[in-house]
């Protein structure tokens, strides 16, 4: 296969990108050109007349997905086929298998590897089925502390923010991730120690923060003379240093073919999110990311939406030269999806050499970034208007509110105006002002889209993180970039040992080698 | 005045960015270099020898402060002369006074209008102190709102929950600012309102999301059966139209030359963080910011940290082309300071035009984003390390923790542990690592600087506060744009009401004019 540069459809995309639409333009933007731009699924609907694509565009980008088969990769992963790889040299080798994870409804996947994956799956679900009503008979925990970092926490709590309408009274969940002191003592300090359950999430039974943070908390128990045994939860890999039952309470699974960024649906959030929502909201959340796979695997671009978003994405990214993207969602309760989903994209496609293991010479994943609107209206939009980096944006909206509280002010409720807001975002971006007064000049064109949903509840939250995890996907498969590893961490942790190290010596008033790390050294001598 | 591109030093340092020193090289990055690269005041440290600049560059990038007078504009600044203005066209024409509302201890300025400024902010303060102390001395309230968006709520937010540790025991404070109902309904079921203050903060008294805001609360007052008017307190301008004392419990005042995202310091953050903090931890926070303004005034940009980081940033920025910025606290108490930075930064140089209403044909100011590390190392450090677009990097970090538990755990505390992996990854990025894996090979070369604090506690906090209120102001100086206005925000919200009547007109049962707003019609055919 030729490489990205090479391929006859990116060529093509070249030559479009010389001379693309502006929107800004005099009878660009119509009614019916936001009217015949909408793709819909799950009860989602993307409006995307606002991008800068024609029908040429759209036709060469499919052409792109085809050339690369990014349908077939779609299938593949979702079968379990090996797509965490790097040709010819040491990588993971592994099948990533989330969708597995939530398969339990309709059309479930027929392939043996990722039937046996669902099995082990709905196995952890049943234990957790069982484990949540034990300790609800003994009305034993009001709090729970999530400790995890990275994909054990951003997603999880994103998605436990995002929810919080939904939630059984009287429970409440901290997260500690930071390897930060004051991180948990600010939560150990407030919570009941009687009630609280302590879940400790980590993969590998390994990750440094997480070992630390478990040590941490586990302290403020003894010290109030209770045994964390009988408050501490494991979620892990079968035979980690941490699959150890005797030490805790319960111990949920999780198997090497589920990334951090992968696993909210996993027990990785499901513990969490059933102690929080009940097991019925959470079952709902994976229908709906479950029914979103099946989109995933749809063949016409133009109905599927996640594919559809990446290619458009891709358009912004490696022929229009957007170095950024924000997503903005109009709705507080997404006020944290934002950061999961810079995990979820910038640690699977921030990469720099493809599947061959060649260096690219194309930009990979952009930078992800983005708070909720309208307050970002009165921040940072400013410079998305009118700076000199033009910005990507995902907008993402709903028709009703969550709780239906509001009131009537000046004609319209509270949620009329936040989807006024949005709309008007969406056309000012496009459109632009033109005026004689440079500075109430808007230079407009520049690219947005919607995301529109009927109300955020569990299962349409659910459909939004698996839209968002195959976009990602289909980004690294046309890429044909590895999304599903992470070498990039690795080097500082190596270098964080070594200063380890070096405090472990000073704190025991022990001489630090100053061979061994001077770099390090040259900051531990300033204070 | 040449324009930017046509300046000596410009032309210069266009020069030495087609041959940067590369961080990554042997020999490049020593300790020497390191030690021999902090700039120190107000007990903050600023390591910058793990940015791309040579002594050349330094030289260069300080002829550019001198050519563009940027030490003068800061003293013009201060001493209340007119800054907010574009030459020729219609514009805000204030000065910028945000120094003024903390210039109470030592050195004070003595610019008639500065000092004016100042005099007219003790009242206030004073008038604060009396107010707290008499709502203390009844023990009414427990719990505050403070209802606002942009500046009244991101910096005031940001620094509330950088000081938790800090705070007076039993006093809870929420943050009201989207016009989301789903914020405000969080909010108000779960206070007890008999012992809430709220905090409307409005400097023209006429923002749509306060004011809607406003009366969303007082529903919920009213229907437990309680006067608004006993609990509701104003922060606006002189004369707005909130400016009606008979409305509330207190007024306090604000003057059309504070900026929203430049008045933290002033009642718009003071009512809130005096109320937390209680009133001498208030003052140390003033007195940390009113001593960081003493050093952005220093000649020697050696000394002068706001400006030497100023031009570091014009240098990353400019020269070696980086379109966004992390800024990465190594704090989980500042886990909120980056949202803050991202509207005082972007709003203030997410700019087109220069002062003289030129459009400008050079990059202003970057994206701002962030979150606290170490999180961020297992979310998006992947595309840090290996991405195709670099990140200039500005991390923070503290010498000891706020709460002062902590963990011994393999040799370590968790506060050593979390400064280990910052100055390692400090490293990381300036050095890379050669490696035959084409996925274990970091380029490096990545610039980044630190900036070390012995404690975040209140003084610390104002002194980082004002360090990048400076750093915007001085980028703004010498980019010769105006950082005091916010055009840009304009155009959003007069679509925004054109779509709210559309909205209004469909409450009433009344026909849409079909001509009004076709493109806000398209999307509100949608459901």
């Amino acid at each position: 296969m030729p490489s990205f540069r090479h391929l006859k459809s990116v060529i093509r995309l070249n030559e479009l990108a010389e001379d693309p639409i502006d929107l800004s333009e005099d009878g660009c933007l119509t009614p019916k050109r936001i009217e015949g731009m909408i793709a819909e699924a799950c009860g989602l609907k993307l409006f995307y007349g606002t991008e800068r694509v024609s029908d040429n565009t759209l036709g060469a980008l499919f052409d792109l997905a085809e050339e690369m088969q990014a349908s077939q990769k779609m299938e593949a992963m979702q079968a379990g086929e090996v797509v965490n790889y790097i040709e010819g040299f040491e990588s993971e080798k592994r099948p990533a298998l989330h969708t597995s994870m939530r398969d339990f409804f309709e059309q479930q996947n027929t392939s043996p590897i990722a039937k046996e994956a669902t099995h082990l799956a709905y196995r952890e679900l049943e234990k957790l089925r069982a484990f949540l009503s034990e300790i609800e008979s003994k009305d034993q925990f009001t709090d729970l502390v999530q400790i995890g970092i990275g994909g054990s926490e951003l997603g999880p709590k994103a998605i436990y923010v995002a929810l919080q309408a939904f939630h059984k009274p009287h429970r409440h969940v901290h997260f500690l991730s930071n390897v930060d002191p004051d991180d948990g003592a600010e939560i150990f300090k407030k919570v009941n120690l009687e009630k609280t359950l302590v879940v400790v999430v980590s993969k590998s039974g390994s990750t440094l923060e997480t070992l630390t943070n478990e040590q941490f908390a586990q302290e403020f128990f003894r010290k109030a003379g209770l045994d964390p045994k009988n408050h501490f939860v494991a979620v892990t890999g079968k035979d980690s240093p941490m699959d150890d039952p005797k030490r805790y309470l319960a111990s949920f699974y999780i198997w090497d073919y589920i990334g951090g960024r992968y696993s909210a649906t996993s027990m990785v959030g499901g513990v969490t999110l059933a102690f929080a929502l009940g097991m019925d909201r959470f079952l709902d959340f994976l229908r709906g990311a479950s029914a979103m796979d099946k989109v995933a695997l749809r063949k016409d671009p133009k109905l599927n939406l996640p594919l559809l978003s990446a290619l458009l994405g891709i358009w912004n990214r490696d022929f229009l030269g957007l170095p950024t993207v924000a997503i903005i969602p109009y709705s507080q309760a997404l006020a944290r999806f934002p950061a999961h989903l810079q995990q979820l994209d910038m640690e699977s496609n921030g990469k720099r050499i493809d599947k061959r293991g060649h260096v690219v010479d194309f930009d990979t994943g952009p930078i992800i970034w983005g708070e909720p609107g309208t307050n970002g209206q009165h921040s940072f939009y400013q410079s998305i208007h009118q700076g000199t980096t033009v910005v990507a944006l995902e907008f993402i909206g709903f028709i009703s509110s969550q709780y239906k509280e509001d009131v009537v002010y000046e004609g319209t409720t509270c949620q009329e105006k936040l989807l006024a807001n949005l709309f008007a975002q969406s056309i000012a971006l496009s459109c632009g002002q033109k005026n004689d007064n440079p500075n109430k000049f808007f230079p407009g064109n520049r690219p947005n889209r919607i995301l529109l949903g009927e109300r955020l509840d569990p299962y349409t939250m659910g459909a939004i993180l698996a839209y968002y995890e195959h976009k990602v996907a289909f980004q690294g498969f046309i890429w044909n970039i590895n999304s599903f590893d992470q070498e990039g961490v690795q080097l500082g942790k190596k270098l964080a040992l070594k200063i380890v190290e070096q405090f472990a010596a000073k704190r025991q008033g022990k001489p630090i080698d100053p061979k061994g790390f001077p770099l390090g050294l040259a900051f531990l001598k300033q204070f």
